[in-house]
């Protein structure tokens, strides 16, 4: 494409919010807690300012995100587009084409992002999307009122696995901070999104654990999620979240693979992988990509071919990084 | 006993910290992030305001928490003993009939501090032990370097969950926050704290999964470990943490119970619970104690009496608070 993307600095960012008054926030695909709680905070806040915005998903939001969630005024005509944590124009999913070249802003935190929007404000330090709009709220001066702050908070904390990650900074714990001045149900929020599985899923990962498999002197775990085991235990593809993360879980791993089959013959592989592994280097050898730490790819085949093909690249990658790749 | 425990001010304390110099610090017994990260943060604090410390645990320091360990500077007369995070003297351990009555100083967040010491500095607020000695340094003007702050991080994140409890507060983040100004070590230490298991300790998980059970319309989660599993995986009673959470992370599960077998005929009941239900009435019914939403409680017998002592306190409970008890 020939268009030009132009970059804002938060201070430009916060004078075209403050010229536009009806907007249109788009949300990525399969939507997470920080594309929902920064879509409906940077809503609830520039509502405070007597703008009128409505946030549009292409996906059904699932309802346990119910407790930030609150769509009215809707009867506008928009005029400006913005789409948040949203790195590349294809993750809005069926929503793609309707709004190709019609996205007037983007506000993201992926240095990925691929500057498909006339305008992008990119935070590429921040931990969350949710960071960059509460710095974006709070420059403005809207009000924070506590749906706003449990929706932006719901945003930083599934973003970073409750300020686990290594994305996580100083100014991530002081927004965190500041949002328990507004009296946000952080405990609730993370009950709900850390220590709440159905049953269903926990019947899931008994035959997952069941199935483990260990790789390499145990220094690659692979757990596969077939089509049966979905159908058996009635878990469909939304409750395999973290599914990936129990793959790089045990002491000594430091490649972990979890493939779930979509349909027969397709497989949805995530990587996950600690130091010297690169999991996009791998996932790249098989036509995938992502970042360092987590990446994912596409197979396609019987579960036997995909997973030999999955740990001849897991082996190419230790044997590039050497480390300690041991016969098993 | 009749001896008078002296209520401290920060300000207090600060001075009584300042008037002596040679230190022994005292951990709880079974010691654990909080307990461990306070005293050696302590110690480290002291140390660069030219006092001398050692600490000193009952049991040996599992190796996990090595990062922030360091011992020196131990070749000195203690003249003053503190105990940190320590509720009761009982939970000194071995280390509670040598230390009786000499106990000068407490330094403790739990509102059910039995004042056994000769004086106490008592705040209920903090989430951890560890948030209490980060304002105490801060006050007394200590320099903190990584391992100060590594240590005080451990103490906050272990005794939170990682900042998902409900007894943090703005204050613990803004600790955290100024923790990373310092460099610390924040996501490998949540790394080996909570993303890291033993081989074993999945199969043991597996094994108590398959016997998981549910009762009073699925309200209630029961799971049990054996010596027999114990043994069969391998993984010692010091390997068990967790287990208790796992008990109450179900969907609809308001009560949760997990058994763990410490002897034959002997077992050690860890209860969780959510509103309305409070896990200190049902403990108490069978001998025990503890807090609404942990507690726990020791008893004799085979597994299968137990389990319906137990499943009584439960139902006793659920009708005291009209929890929607439905037969199972």
């Amino acid at each position: 494409m020939s268009n030009v993307c132009e970059i804002l600095t938060l201070a430009d960012l916060c004078a075209f919010l403050k010229e536009n008054n009806n907007y249109v926030i788009l949300t990525h695909v399969a939507p997470d807690g920080d594309t929902l709680g920064s879509a409906y905070a940077l809503k609830y806040g520039l509502e405070t300012l007597n703008k009128r915005a409505q946030v549009v998903c292409c996906d059904k939001i699932p309802h346990k995100y119910n407790y930030f969630i609150e769509d009215s005024n809707v009867d506008f005509a928009p005029e400006c587009v913005i789409a948040v944590d949203v790195a590349d124009i294809k993750l809005l999913g069926d929503l793609h084409s309707q709004f190709e070249g019609k996205i007037d802003l983007c506000i993201d935190h992926h240095i990925s992002n691929t500057k498909y929007a006339k305008r992008l404000y990119l935070d590429a330090d921040a931990s969350a999307a949710a960071e960059c709009v509460f710095e974006i709220l709070d420059e403005l001066g809207a009000t924070f009122d506590r749906k706003t702050a449990n929706a932006l908070y719901t945003g930083l904390s599934t973003d970073t696995g409750c300020f686990k990650y290594a994305s996580v900074t100083e100014k991530t714990h002081k927004i965190a901070a500041k949002l328990y001045t507004i009296g946000v149900d952080a405990a609730e929020i993370n009950r709900i999104m850390f220590d709440t599985k159905s049953k269903n899923r926990l019947e899931l990962e008994k035959l997952v654990l069941e199935k483990a498999e260990y790789h390499f002197g145990d220094k690659c775990m692979v757990l596969s999620v077939t089509s049966k085991m979905q159908k058996k235990t009635g878990c469909d593809l939304t409750e395999l979240e973290g599914v990936a993360s129990m793959s790089r879980s045990v002491e000594g791993v430091i490649a972990g693979v979890s493939i779930k089959q979509v349909a027969k013959d397709k497989f949805k592989i995530s990587m996950r992988t600690y130091d010297p592994l690169d999991a996009s280097a791998i996932c790249k050898e098989l036509g995938g990509g992502g970042h360092k730490a987590a990446a994912g790819c596409a197979l396609t085949g019987r579960l036997s071919t995909v997973k030999a093909q999955i740990l001849a690249a897991v082996k190419n990658e230790m044997e590039r990084k050497n480390a300690g790749l041991t016969t098993n």
